[in-house]
């Protein structure tokens, strides 16, 4: 018997299983070999780790919902209404939207969960989504998944990544359901400019499509680029669902607290399936959720950090021979064209051998992605930490210019 | 613009959101107000809720888990190997199969997730899937979520709940693609004897099928009834996906973990996939898990106070005129059949009204469940502080029974 002759098929030819040889950091236990061995990891978008980084004021509220006790138990599976109440004054803050946290929100164990939960109610088979690429890895998978069909629109480094309408409108059809963004981008950090989302915006009501947008990365936009939230356009509230988290900004990624924000009309459809498919967060990171949120020296003192954690990673990692790269726009990453050193995997193996650090093949972003590689630049609480493995990662590819006969 | 026209039919005609006129407890503030205004909540599955009861040994380890700072970070979308060896070596112990913990184990956040994540690869647009009545009610929507239909199969008090095969024989078509079994049973309590697994595995096998089968309330079982795996029956190994959990049997549904086990086959595609659909647990619960697993008097301890809760319980409750209920088999439970009173709905709302204590209606189980109330009687951390509820509900039921002429 082959039980998965009874998956669909989209499950049947996945890889990236146990029995797969595709190079996956993130499941089974190579990472965690590797890290064993000595290696570091700087494939997870996981802010300032291994290293303990969980603020005074979290710590506080998490360890006395475990004193008080009341953590045994749940809170309602669309989260709890003390934390709800506020993320709606937060996003109302940052929007200028009116956020009920009964009817606007709807809280998710970790944004991964939270964005297949969004996209489950619209897609079916035959659906076509577009996705401008590169961008995260899910954003195809999860079409996919869902037996859709992903789209990926390319978007070029000569832009700054910004979205090329017409090559939107080129590959728009009548099966075409929806846009996922991944706003700010990862792995790019690009922040798509409020021109070019007025556009998009346009392009997505003159077609009827919904917009899935990835926000995980919005806490810490950088040199005053305006951030702007595509369903606060006109039009847009009626058709976008916004997917957040404590993960990136706050550095919270292992209390998976995400939530989503959208109208009531797809709410309510979110909070009718919700104990099905996500069940309720964790009560003690829902605890430590509305202490951090309630901190508001958290967001500045990480945006001093990652301000100048960046600036760290492009002074040293764009002065490599054979790698171009921009200063990052936003976030916790760096993101390098290494194409005149090989393709991303085999510079990323490169890096892997002679520095001992796990980076990403871009490729794993989409087509676009190839020949680049993502490195996490915000790993290691302290830029010493940090700046020795970059050295290392410098000194590796330095070397590997030599071999290419690139100066 | 209805934007809920853009959804699968399943999705549109989704009743039980913030819009929905559904008596639903676990969604939107009425449970939380009702609670918040004096009334007890005895209708959600949360062992010794609203007390504390955090065993000692995962308070610790879960604090140590924040104070040393590493729970702000993620594990492994899989779960931590450490989580993953313990809950190994629970399973194997438990079942005398050989269980790998990076083969045949993943950690979800809560069963709910687990539960749904089982089935996306299998269900798609035109399964049918058998499913014993009454039932936890996510095994008849999650069916619908997926596209595919559920096909209820009657259970009968009069056969103890245990599964008519001529009932699953009446009801299987070639679309027929699995069976999903609540064992022990929730709401029912009913642990399914080896000889009907042993009837029930032949007829899966001879059919093709495959079994989900969610064992949440496994861990607490009485009277000396010998509880049965499925998957270790001849030739269910392959075919068999097994959902577990630590919030019914440790009374930690606030941490959020469970975890699913199965052959390699399928956990290959779940490894796969669990980036997308789950994410990873949190860690500071994981930490805590690993502590519950390791402490051997939690499930002893409280296996003794359940058992005396059930008495308790079945004392009072079944000496009500018009009340007919079993002693429970296993859990946390109690299951009513107030049939002569009047219907679950008409029931439940009575006791909320003059016991001001919510209980669930039968008929959210199935067909099945209908003229029956199901109460979680392990509410309240102290023996007292519950059968001051299920006394005053004993009042409440004795006046109804007086109304309707019934000694």
């Amino acid at each position: 018997m082959t039980v998965t002759n009874k998956m669909k098929e989209q499950f049947r030819i996945l890889q990236g299983g146990l029995s797969s040889d595709v190079k996956k950091a993130d499941v089974g236990e190579g990472t965690g070999n590797f890290v064993k061995n000595g290696g570091d990891n700087m494939a997870w978008a996981d802010m300032f780790a291994p290293d303990p980084s969980i603020p005074e004021s979290v710590q506080k509220a998490s360890i006395e919902a475990i004193l008080n006790g009341s953590s045994a138990h749940y809170t309602m599976p669309i989260g709890l209404l003390e934390l709800r109440e506020e993320i709606a004054k937060h996003v109302s803050k940052k929007t200028g939207l009116t956020i009920h946290p009964s009817r606007n929100v709807i809280i998710t164990p970790g944004s991964d969960a939270g964005f297949i939960f969004s996209l489950l109610p619209f897609l079916k088979k035959g659906d076509e989504v577009l996705i401008p690429d590169p961008c995260y890895p899910s954003n195809y998978l999860n079409c996919k998944l869902l037996e859709a069909t992903p789209i990926s629109v390319p978007t070029y480094p000569e832009d700054n990544y910004q979205i090329r309408i017409e090559e939107m409108e080129k590959r728009v059809t009548s099966r075409t359901k929806a846009v996922i963004l991944t706003h700010p981008n990862n792995p790019t950090t690009t922040v798509y400019r409020k021109e070019n989302l007025m556009e998009l915006s346009k392009f997505i009501i003159k077609h009827d499509l919904i917009l899935i947008c990835d926000q995980a990365f919005e806490d810490h936009i950088f040199d005053g680029i305006e951030f702007v939230c595509p369903c606060t356009l006109p039009g847009m509230w009626e058709r976008t669902v916004t997917i957040c988290s404590l993960s990136k900004g706050y550095g919270l990624s292992g209390f998976r607290i995400a939530y989503l924000y959208t109208n009531e009309e797809i709410m309510d459809k979110y909070y009718g399936a919700c104990v099905n498919i996500v069940g309720a967060p964790c009560t003690i990171s829902t605890m430590g959720a509305i202490a951090a949120l309630q901190d508001e020296t958290i967001l500045p003192e990480y945006y001093q950090r990652l301000d100048r954690r960046r600036t760290i990673a492009y002074d040293i990692l764009s002065t490599i021979p054979g790698v171009k790269m921009k200063k990052s726009e936003s976030g916790i990453l760096s993101w390098l064209d290494v194409s005149q050193l090989g393709t991303g995997q085999e510079v990323a193996d490169y890096i892997k051998e002679n520095a001992n650090v796990l980076v990403n093949d871009g490729a794993a972003y989409g087509q676009m992605g190839q020949g680049h590689i993502r490195i996490v630049t915000a790993c290691f609480a302290k830029d010493e930490d940090c700046i020795i493995r970059l050295e290392r990662i410098k000194k590796a590819l330095t070397q590997l210019a030599k071999e290419k006969e690139i100066v």
